[in-house]
């Protein structure tokens, strides 16, 4: 049994008690939330110096706060970790035993998640530690995977290109759709299959469309369709773009 | 019965083919196809001019093309149909009845498809053959929408942002994360739960990350991490049109 607790009630801290909280072989201890609980079994403190006895502690707080927390942790040699993509471990304590446990995926409260399918990328300062964060993955039933701080910035670069970014692209088609009385849902069977295209193919296999093909009459008049000039803008770069990879 | 024939062995017209040649209650009668066939028991002509009767002829041919191939059609008063999200239907020569029959799909001839999910965007000069294009989307099992022009073109631009960007960004981010010894596999939970979001959820309440939250901190970091010109333009505009939407 790993007793576990979490810091912090954002989305990833909400998400990560959910997770704690039903699955075997993890003990939820705290979860140190100043305003938030959705379930009176989980015990909820609001001073980081209340923070009982755990094996593993989980900051789950803003980049520029980690450090400011774990300073204010009141136990030593403890195994503490952050879920950031883009904060060396090193910005926490040294007091404590350092690591990341850092969820690539994407959270927000008003939206349940399979938690099975939530690869883990881990990195600690100590093998030990390592081995204990495998465990820890294992036991919520999640893919972990070993990556450096490198890799992980990366990682949570090529996560807002693929989530924040693709994200805006559908609230951009949405709002231009409506503007015509059209149903966003209209989009949605594309937007299905375009993600389920990139698992048999290969993106760069899967492009298709006027940039593609480099026809320049359909991306001119798309571009006159746009009025806003910043849609104008993101339509040439990322037709240009396209154009650029596929040698057209 | 409705009697079938396609005209075109792209992408759409390969699809098309094997949608019709699947669906009872249509006849598919011939296919002009001048280099591609995969079953013996579909006709295929190669050249227009022997094209024999049906009762809707679908053209699936370039936007460029598609007036020159109705041109040389030998018959007259039959129904024309193109598949174009770009194009009039009076592209297609009056000599026969017109009007349109827009799959909003992305199709790629290694990539199966479930048909029945497709939306047809539906039109035509005659408000009978409207009927009938409701009826041959029925038989398909297809779901129909009646789209005017204006309409058809600004879905038609829709599905570029959605499908074409969407996975270019794909692309780019298998890019980033390969030059880092890194699977693109890592992603695809992220991009699976990025489209899951949008069915629960508006994507304008999905939107999170950097920009959402306008953390200059970290997109400064990203855009020093992008070495490519255009690649850090394009994480440029995007990130400013979320902090323009949301205000922050």
């Amino acid at each position: 049994m790993i007793k576990v607790s979490v810091i912090g009630s954002g989305n990833v801290g909400f998400h990560l008690i959910k997770l704690f909280h039903n699955s075997k072989g993890i003990e939820l201890c705290e979860w140190y939330s100043r305003t938030l609980n959705f379930d009176k079994r989980i015990k909820v403190v609001n001073e980081l110096s209340n923070l009982n006895q755990a094996d593993v502690y989980i900051i789950c707080v803003s980049d520029e706060s980690i450090s400011k927390v774990s300073n204010e942790l009141t136990f030593n040699e403890k195994l503490v970790l952050h879920t950031s993509g883009s904060t060396p471990f090193d910005a926490i304590n040294k007091k404590n035993r350092r690591g990341v446990f850092y969820p690539l995926q994407t959270f927000s409260k008003s939206k349940d998640l399979n938690y099975s399918n939530i690869p883990i990328c881990i990195e600690s300062e100590d093998k030990n530690d390592l081995e204990l964060l495998k465990i820890l993955s294992n036991k919520v039933g999640c893919k972990f995977y070993e990556i450096n701080f490198e890799q992980r910035k990366t990682l949570h670069l090529a996560a807002i290109i693929t989530n924040n970014f693709t994200n805006f692209l559908f609230s951009l088609s949405k709002e231009l759709v409506e503007a015509k009385d059209l149903d966003f849902d209209i989009l949605k069977p594309l937007i299905k299959e375009t993600v389920n295209k990139i698992h048999k193919l290969d993106p760069n296999e899967a492009q298709t469309g006027p940039a593609r093909r480099n026809d320049s009459n359909i991306m001119k008049t798309h571009q006159k369709m746009l009025i806003d000039k910043n849609q104008k803008k993101l339509y040439k770069i990322i037709s240009e773009m396209i154009i650029e990879k596929y040698g057209n």
